[in-house]
């Protein structure tokens, strides 16, 4: 079999999955037969028939002979997942830096549990190699660190994140690229490229705050749109806004969205890319998360599908190889001379020596193989997670079952207060991060979210016992 | 002699050199009794006399028995020199981008001489000592690329840069200090610090080109004061427009401003210090060159006056040790928390990895003797190719006489364009930078900016001979 057959069936059979675990597909309903499965996905008969047999193999569904298929009688798991967001329909400005910025001060504090920060763990980054990619990069080229690199970025760091990116389904020119100081750069940029001061930016609900913060700082205003806690935004509502309303740029992350971990389904991409198409408004895809899903082939990136240089596709390697580098990259489509010039104004280049260091290791191979190991940790740490907090909350407490990356949003019962349980769990010397800082003006007051990069086994097991009796206690 | 002694009198010398080199005080003029000079600058008896000693060495002064001190009658150069500037006294809007952009583009074409950019000689950079601390590190702590940096910058880092800082008269304790990619990204973040889109930002004329770029795109309007070539802005003038209009920022150079090279004379640090306290106006002070001064010890920066923590002092070590390696910071006063905010969504945190090498390069000394070494290197380049130009081009082309640094700006003959000389100029493969960008609306049309930093002997005496033949052509 073709890796393109390989790769639509393990789409196909992704779709599928999520809409049985999910309970759209309830247990025991009849699925579609091979032949409108063919139809529906545009897809050969032996590739649906792939589709369903790996379906089966997970369990998930029931050949029946003379019958067809139908989802299996376990395969639909108990909620205990929060609902689709619902976040105030108007746009408006942020008012929770201040608190944000307090509470991340006192996570940094030494000696804490760190179930609050979205850091890699060191032990799944492939430090070593890429030390010895450095120092040999060092003996071979002195001169490298007493010379201004491209603002655009190192050719060869181009060429192989070019590469790369066609693994994602993503194919460009090296000379669109331009190379950031991580994936905030690359975001902040990104806002001053499309936007200006006043401008609304249509996000998902909840968001990232540093993206929050980012928004507030450059003088934007955020509409928060309803999101799905496992394929991501609404795009009914999306489309909603885009008719009612001047919006200048929309912001998401479909791939594992911090907090929520949601994975948007490939017909909810091509939808998204083409409405951004029709209306010509420029979407920013943060991919940070994207090579850190569960299951393998991932799905393509938006970016992927768009024809019009709307799409601002924004990443890093802080998550999978080593934050400490600070490498991330744009592919900002139209955007690009602006996005450039931003660039350079904001600090004329980002540093040579770490670049041609990551060149060299994606040329020399070996990155595949660190990020399907560290996703499959990140995927049992999750699970772990998921089951403790389940175990040790208050009845009721509702958990995201993520689809990628390394944290879980939990929505506690409507007495307990996110931001109360911060508090007293850094009292214990465990961080956690509260909702409230997830929405533009405070909302998911009953949430918090909890990371497991840099947690596990007994560590984590002892730190959400606590944090479960503390949740008691409230 | 005492240390701070030593300083005094350096000072007080360096100002009537000024003084008798420019012509203020001319040449058979008599200068203030031994007397007049301590109650002047506040001084002992023997430090004056030590002044007056100094310049007596430099032939600047003559000593007459009985009657006192004389300005010497060769010391009083012929002018050659451009006048101060006169620039639009209306703040405006800045339109040159779109030139700047391509001349620079262009400029970076390989194989070119390259009396353009301002970049350091890699030969005057302790490169494999920085690239030895580094191995150093990495050995003892690999995890340090793998976990992100404080946002403000590494602690030992900024410690380090306190220390450095009270050389040059600054006192402030390293919490005060926050780590840049670069001297640009400070000056960037300062703006965005102190000013909003629509606002007036009061600079020298000519002013470098990046920054005019940095005002444009945050939406500012740029003020151009006079400036004159040895002695910086002129204080006059930024008054009158301080007590005339809403300025909402001072941006300045004082110290080997590029391109003039001028260094503003210590009594004017002073009142800049007081005129920035008394009208309560943010002043960003680019101290980017203000380690690679002609004369030893420094003039102290306008910072070490401030008390009202309105100064942002900004500079980096990229002229100094190593570019490559993207390391400024700032000193934000007052601003600081907004600075620290706007660094971290701008990018999270410069990478640790160059910030501990740096620290343990300064912390293991002979970074005083490097920068030495490089200003004496660059001060012989420019009388090389000050004397080059005043030979080769036309008569009648005016040329500064930088304090510092390793740039000269050239005032051409009235029929000759800067931008059709530099095009000429790359035809023949040489890159020199127009004048016109070194203003907000392309004054400066028969100017341009020759670079020495990258270039010598031989080369930079082709080159300059080659230029002024496309001069004489014009």
């Amino acid at each position: 079999m073709s890796d393109s057959g390989e790769f639509l069936y393990t789409r196909v059979a992704q779709e599928m999955a999520l809409a049985i675990r999910s309970g759209d597909l309830g247990a025991g309903s009849r699925l579609p037969s091979l032949r409108a499965l063919c139809g529906r996905y545009g897809i050969s008969l032996s590739t649906a028939l792939q589709a369903y047999r790996q379906l089966e193999g997970e369990g998930l569904v029931e050949a029946r002979p003379k019958s067809g298929y139908f989802a299996a009688a376990a395969a639909c798991e108990p909620a205990c997942e929060p609902a689709m967001s619902r976040p105030s329909a108007a746009p408006g400005a942020i008012t929770v830096t201040r608190l944000a910025l307090d509470i991340l001060r006192e996570a940094r504090r030494p000696g804490v549990l760190n179930l609050g920060a979205v850091a890699p763990g060191p032990e799944l980054l492939p430090l070593r190699r890429l030390l010895r990619e450095m120092g040999a990069l060092t003996r071979r080229q002195p001169e490298i660190i007493g010379r201004y690199e491209l603002p655009a970025g190192n050719p060869e760091l181009r060429a192989q994140i070019a590469r790369f990116l066609a693994r994602a389904g993503c194919r460009c020119r090296p000379e669109e690229i331009i190379v950031t100081n991580g994936c905030m750069e690359a975001i902040t940029l990104s806002l001053r490229a499309v936007a200006r001061s006043g401008d609304t930016v249509a996000i998902e609900s909840p968001t990232f705050y540093g993206i929050l913060q980012c928004i507030e700082a450059l003088g934007l205003k955020a509409l928060e749109l309803p999101t799905h806690p496992r394929e991501g935004v609404d795009l009914d509502a999306l489309q909603q806004a885009l008719e009612s309303q001047r919006i200048a740029a929309i912001l998401l992350v479909p791939s594992f969205n911090n907090p929520l971990g949601s994975n948007m389904p490939l017909a909810h991409r091509r939808r998204l890319a083409q409405l951004v198409e029709e209306h010509g408004v420029p979407l920013i895809e943060d991919d940070i998360y994207g090579d850190l899903g569960f299951q393998t082939p991932r799905l393509p990136t938006v970016k992927s599908f768009d024809r019009s240089g709307n799409v601002l596709l924004c990443s890093s390697f802080s998550k999978t190889l080593a934050p400490g580098l600070r490498i991330g990259y744009a592919l900002p489509g139209r955007y690009a001379e602006r996005f450039e010039h931003l660039k350079l104004l904001g600090n004329m280049a980002t540093a040579g020596l770490p670049q041609l260091t990551l060149a060299n290791y994606l040329r020399h191979g070996g990155y595949e193989r660190v990020v399907r190991q560290a996703a499959r940790t990140y995927q049992q740490r999750s699970e772990q997670l998921r089951r403790l907090i389940l175990e040790h909350f208050p009845d009721g407490t509702l958990v995201t079952q993520p689809q990628g990356g390394f944290v879980l949003w939990v929505e506690l019962r409507p007495h307990v207060d996110g931001v109360q349980l911060h508090e007293a769990a850094l009292r214990e010397r465990i961080a956690v991060t509260p909702g409230v800082i997830f929405s533009p003006r405070g909302d998911y007051r009953h949430h918090i979210r909890i990371s497991c990069g840099q947690a596990d086994g007994t560590a984590l097991a002892d730190g959400v016992q606590r944090l479960g009796r503390l949740a008691h206690r409230q």
